[in-house]
């Protein structure tokens, strides 16, 4: 089985800047932490960043086929993606939504997801074990 | 006369997937739909799609004096995109604004549209048969 | 195949008032427009206005088992009428919705549709050539 | 350590009804594969069920100086109890919030929560994987 | 067939107070009323009232197998439970939802009921005769 | 004793489309089930449908002085129509809101109503019962 | 010159009901005090009531031509008629929106006008008063 | 009798600037008119015109056991002023309110009335008329 | 004279937790000072405390007859309790409403209070001192 | 300790009008009541009223140094002067709001109090009292 | 060239209250300042500061012929003051809208401006700076 | 001192198209007048401009450590990208945000700013001018 993590926009700063809301971690060390797991559980992980809502899409319509679900945390574009929310119901591929901090605690306009809705489930507020949750989670789920 | 076809996000994967909602024929099919009716009607048609808000704007603004007019599908950004249609707005080109589904059917947040108060008019429901009605109704606007 | 053209409230005056806004075709000038397309696609057209809620009612209730379809112009009451909504979807005939003006221009009261929902599709900006693409909209979704 | 697994109202037919939204494992199902993660992680889990607000309440003001932490599925009170949100912020002990659907595919009373910005994080849809990740996620975050 | 007649919060003080809104029956003539409608049409009927949300939901779930249907009158809770509507979506009893006074009189929160959706029917403003109406109505869905 | 019921807009059309919800009578079948009814309370009922709000308005008025209270079905008209809420205001007459549909269930723009405050109280959802329960429920009241 | 004044719904009721509200004059009442004023003025006035949204707009249509200005309460309609509102913008005959009560006084629904902002102006709260000062201001603005 | 025509803020620009909305009379011009209807009605009027809230509520409360009644015309304060409301409450002299211009053709802030509720009437869109009439109509109102 | 303090949910909390907001004294330390009040003003106290919405409603009824008016700190059930408001205007007892917190410095879901309407007043604000200028502000409206 | 008792606009008129909603005491007598408790309770106590904004700002930013707190009924500006609050904000001194009505009985735009998150505590609704329960109040957490 | 600095409520505490969000320069520190870019810039400037809205409004109005501009903080008014915006429109005099602080860090009811739509342009946060590049703004903005 | 000039979506196209708006200079010009101000300052300037958010993005955390501040236009982003703002508030550089036009002049949607609370402060209205007085503004304050 392979999974795909696909981080947006931002998270190449983590465990740089802003540690008190996302922890020290870099998203080198988070994806370390997946594919510690990812190991452990008996399956493959890939890893994809990037900044624009464009290049998102395109890695979700590029997963069809190659990976068997996807880890996704669409940070910022979580709120305001319908083009993201439509590539993920076009591609029907499962899908886990993760975020870092506990979205409930923040401004009103994070507490609204574009694309929960579409995901098997959401996991928010633990830091990169969210991820370790999601992947767990995800894995989980396809086993039956 | 020449016009350009655009398409916005994830129609490059129409036919592929979710037919119960935007029918069977790929983008492909529907450019080539396009091109017979163009040159029925004695124009030429262009073709482009992205992903990308920033490569639709770029196309649009690469659109003036080049193109008589735009048949454009906006897709997801129809709902959220204020730069696109302050790119529509900067280069005046007339457009007609498309959609395969009829978007009153859908959610609440397909029912607004940042892009149609710029269009000459807005045609949706009909499938491919909106973009075939849109080439007829840009080039018969621009015969007055 | 028979088509019944149904226009709404207001729409008797078009040609002589708000020419910036409707355009200079009577509606008489519109249905002759119809009537020439109707024939080149061999089919029958019959013409209906009127500024009465309850009457277009009727109209709707009575094209069951006469037409086949419907191009409907429900004007004003595209935006307050839940009768006709009503109507529509009890008697269930493939019908296209047309405006003349592109009504997202306009007061946001008429962004609102209650109509459109049920249409087969919505065609809106046009002028007269709204009905003459909703005719072959409605015609063209019959033939599959 | 010691934990509380609490489970808010009508989590008692689990497994009875609705298994389309909730699966059909039983909440003594639940409580056993809670038992037997924490019996994995070192750690003892006792579980309480009320359909009553105030008992729930009661229940968390108990849980002071008894337990180090709450699996908390506050169910239907998640969205209208802020005597329960009272509770949580007087007792201050680490919870995480769980819940079996995913919530943002239901009615949309359901996507507010007024209890998650007290929690470490919320996780749900994931049916009884919900309350296994959320232990993992509680025993996680107390090791730091 | 055997029914349930469930009051809501303070209908125990029917008769006693505010008669200009409840009239000046007691819940006790309320269910005599009841009784004697029942004996009419062939039928049992029980009756509990609570004040507690709790238990009015402990009571809708230990309704299953016992009862064939429920009169139910959710008082106040009407307007702010989802838990109560999850117990009665949970047990998918046929119920009719009852009110004395005619809600579309008093204030906006009143309009609006977060349990009539999952109803058979609703019936309001008629006094005891609301209950008496709700029985027979209960009763002749239940024939077909 | 004389009753007057009124249908309101496509209530003509019951029995003939949408059984799946308002069931398979027709509006014949329903006033014969209501003079049955009226038979049996010894009173005498009337008939009017329109799908006009104008002629509702005149049947309104006209009732006053020949009918002693109304059985009134406002279909669509019951959320869109001030003038018939003035009518009924200003006729005074006791009337009783009917509705087939359980109005809970359908779209949201059918739950609030412009004329049951001002009835003696609504009935919902019991199809052809509805009328009847109404028809009792009026006659019931006027005993008083 | 010649005025028409032209009455909505329920206005044929003046006089006879809720006298608290609207005063005991009756419509004929008004008309004579209109057409005595008128006399007074120099000018002409007609009369046209209907309980009809689509007769009234049949009525403002024919006015253009007949009548130099509209002495205009289109009671209940003022809140709910984009139709109407239509038919004046398309006859753009000059017009004075009048109403016998003083609708700030009264529910919510009833301060929102539809037609005011295409009349000269509006005049409410005095009665029979607001109709002659209506004609006063309607004759006054046609002689700059 | 005494009146006092009460001028609210910025009026006494009125003529100097902005005609196109408020027409080309001063201030003096309107007190003059008024003056001489006043002489026609047989009755006394005073002036007064601030541009402070304060001073507004002084001239209110200070016209008790001076004047009759008051027009008054409480330009931009209508739309803030809960403040002058009370005054007038707690004066309870009957007043009629005026505009110049016809308020509902401008912002929408425009549209509500925090005053309008306690006036005899309001009478907008007229100019200097707006006055005369309103002068008439307090004037009329005071004679039953 | 005999009064009721009842305390609504968590208030059993109090002096333990959160005393940033609530301050350092307990709630028999509450229970103390309103003693001592109460022997200086010449009347009795009784106390109750409960978590249950309930069960609170059911102190409420019981009120009557026993106690000549009530010190009521609703807690959250203040902003989410229709049934308590109804059980509060059922009983007609008079009463005080009191928040130890300034409620408009918190959430603004605490800005609202469903009961305060029914309340002689409310008074917020002065930690313990809220109550005992309650029970002195209850005392004396029952001596006029 | 000096304390300030500020009066808001139209304070001036009590005990002389609306005496069913403030009571028959005039301001007069108010402020001796204030005068006898603060000599009680060891304080000197002054005051000031105005109908104006700004003079109210002024005497806020007056009691700098000269007042140790106040005891202050915005009145209407309460719900709609920033300007106030600002200066509440800017001189940071400690006050006590008051009002004489219970607001939360009368109008909506009553409920919302600008000024009251600044203030130490609210009271409303005990007429004269609420002001000496206020002195109490504010004299009481001075002693802290 | 002439310029007045116009300040509005509570700015005259600038320097002596509050320094964390305006810094800790007073208003003559400000005056100062803008004297000394005045003298740079070669123009004159004037000042003038009140509290109460009323005056403001007068200096507005009395600006007329008088100044060539005006630099405007309208502080609290900004947010409530339809009355100044007025001024401001009859006036035409053009100015610049600033504010010391960044009101987008500030209260919700802060991010509005009345008036900022009739200024050339608004500056905000840059605290004294605010005003000095208003004036250079206001300066620039004659030179064309 | 280094500073980056950061130029959003369709900015490419000043001085080019709608100049009405934003006035006859190119970006080109804009860059220039900065580069002439930023000399006078001592300080130096680099210049991007993108369409795409994404890019946007890029650029500003690729901003940290080669350049002091931004003077920053993010054009329609400015209203819509939660990315953005992210960015902005990751990277914590000192930033001024700048408009060309007047935007509280412009549609609705254009008053909200995701960015400005984030932003030292904001000017908008002065056309290029808005640049200059931003590059001084952000200059100004690294001075303190």
């Amino acid at each position: 089985m392979r999974f795909l993590a696909l981080h947006g926009p931002n998270l190449n700063l983590l465990g740089k800047r802003e540690p008190e809301i996302y922890g020290t971690l870099t998203l080198d060390d988070i994806n370390c932490s997946l594919e510690v797991l990812a190991l452990e559980l008996g399956c493959n992980i890939a890893f994809y960043q990037s900044n624009s809502e464009g290049k998102l899409i395109d890695a979700i319509q590029g997963a069809v086929g190659v990976y068997d679900g996807i880890i996704f945390n669409p940070a910022a574009y979580t709120h305001t993606s319908i083009a993201i929310r439509d590539a993920l119901a076009s591609v029907a591929l499962p899908f886990v939504e993760v975020h870092l901090s506990n979205v409930y605690r923040r401004e009103e306009f994070r507490h609204k997801s574009l694309t929960a809705a579409l995901a098997i489930g959401q996991i928010c507020g633990f830091g990169v074990e969210s991820y370790l949750l999601g992947l767990r989670a995800l894995w989980g789920s396809l086993q039956h």
